[in-house]
């Protein structure tokens, strides 16, 4: 059952049935082959979608439960929705608990379509003259590492994140719940392993690659402006052609017998220990 | 179907019926009840288990797949279990399934006795003259950061990690597997709040509390060692109580628009930055 009323600008629908084909397409966006070919992806908690629509992102789709739909934040971002013509969804308990992730009685979902550039965007984005620092992720496999060093990029006042080669999708429910809303601020670039490699002559400032057998301590260094921070995989680190391509190549000396640190962390460590000097309380 | 050889110092047993009593019993472990009521946790694949007996752990049932009895390292690590007394289950390929987490045709599983210390305990572990740091969380919520702090804990050459109040389960599957075998070698202390308030003052050294209100750069303490790092918890980090009893309460300065950075990350800065001095490459 379900129940449409056309609008001027967006479209609200009323859906009881757990079998509606737009409840169904949202479903799908778990998948990442149907993220891919869609180009949407999805954000859950009414938190997180108000923080999207703020940082002027468009809902493509805005879900939430009828029982909520007088909550005043719920009603600002619907509006908003709806001025864009958005497709907003209220939907029965039922219906949300087949598409929502989360055991909360305000939940909404947010879909959106996503954004990622190319090297050459990168490029032009980084040339403003303000934009000092970019983190550069190889092979990054595990999305709550990706969606925590989103957050870390954000928090350090890093403009933007580039995922080389094979990655974890930056658009998976995990990844985006781990930015905290981060991945509505970071501007993200992809490349493959190849297109990096050619174009790796062209970044204006230094490379700092991390490596377990770097030579340099990551506290000594003062790599010229715009730096890019270069990171391996959790189990293999940075392959030896990227290693080569670096300016500098960095170790987190360690004291204890752990033989490595978890890559979120030691991307932590070297961006804030980098960028020190331009962080202020 | 289970046959078993009884032997002068320990026990192998062959087992092919899921429906084991010993079988069902590490199963059960999964449950943090069973593992407090048992005192034991287990630890997955081959390389986490030598490396616990590497380290002076015993395991008081190893199991293992009866098809890769033969592999060279599956034989020392048995060979040293079996010295110590320790049961051993080659088990049918089946029966393991139903017992591990992950696809791994190595597939080993270790069942270790949970050590953990009190208050006290700890005072006489830093009191050798040599412990320069340790590490307390307060109220701590997801496994993987508790793991991801074991680990980091370990890295910087940190020689506690203290848990306060109500946390997560240090020895739960995800926890422990996300120490990268750190848990066998940071000793863990346990606290409930009004103890380590109680407490608080007999702390020979100072204690650095992180909060998003801390008046000070954490780059500029010097706190009198041996330092004890106290961080708050995902949601609401430090309660007040605990603040107020900080000598030194820092914040961690940010450029972006996150609010806060991952638990782990922030206290993988934390930890590195004040014991720079003392890391070398």
């Amino acid at each position: 059952m379900s129940e449409s009323r056309a609008t001027k600008n967006g479209l609200i629908k009323e859906i009881t049935a757990v079998s509606n084909q737009h409840i169904k397409d949202i479903r799908a966006l778990e998948r990442r082959k149907v993220r891919n070919e869609t180009g949407q992806f999805m954000a859950e908690g009414l938190q997180l979608v108000a923080f999207a629509i703020e940082a002027g992102w468009e809902a493509e789709i805005l879900v939430y439960a009828k029982n909520i739909k007088t909550h005043e934040l719920v009603q600002q971002v619907a509006a908003k929705v709806y001025a864009k013509g958005g497709l907003i969804l209220e939907v029965s308990e039922q219906v949300l608990s087949k598409i929502a992730h989360r055991d909360n009685p305000q939940h909404v979902i947010g879909v959106f379509r996503q954004r990622i550039g190319t090297l050459d965007d990168l490029l032009k984005a980084m040339s403003d003259g303000k934009a000092d620092m970019a983190v550069a992720l190889e092979g990054v496999k595990d999305p709550g590492n990706l969606g925590t060093i989103i957050r870390t990029t954000d928090a350090v006042g890093a403009s933007a994140l580039l995922l080389v080669g094979e990655t974890t999708d930056p658009f998976s429910l995990e990844a985006v719940r781990a930015t905290m809303g981060s991945i509505f601020h970071v501007p993200l670039y992809r490349a493959t392993r190849e297109e990096f490699l050619d174009w790796r002559p062209s970044w204006p400032g230094e490379i700092v690659g991390t490596h377990l057998q770097g030579a340099l301590d990551y506290r000594t260094i003062k790599p010229k402006e715009p730096v890019l921070v270069l990171m391996g995989n959790e189990q293999s680190g940075l392959p030896d052609a990227f290693a080569q391509g670096c300016d500098h190549l960095v170790k987190i000396p360690m004291a204890g017998r752990a033989e490595s640190l978890n890559l979120a962390v030691s991307t932590g460590i070297t961006l804030f220990r980098l960028r020190e000097s331009r962080l202020q309380l």
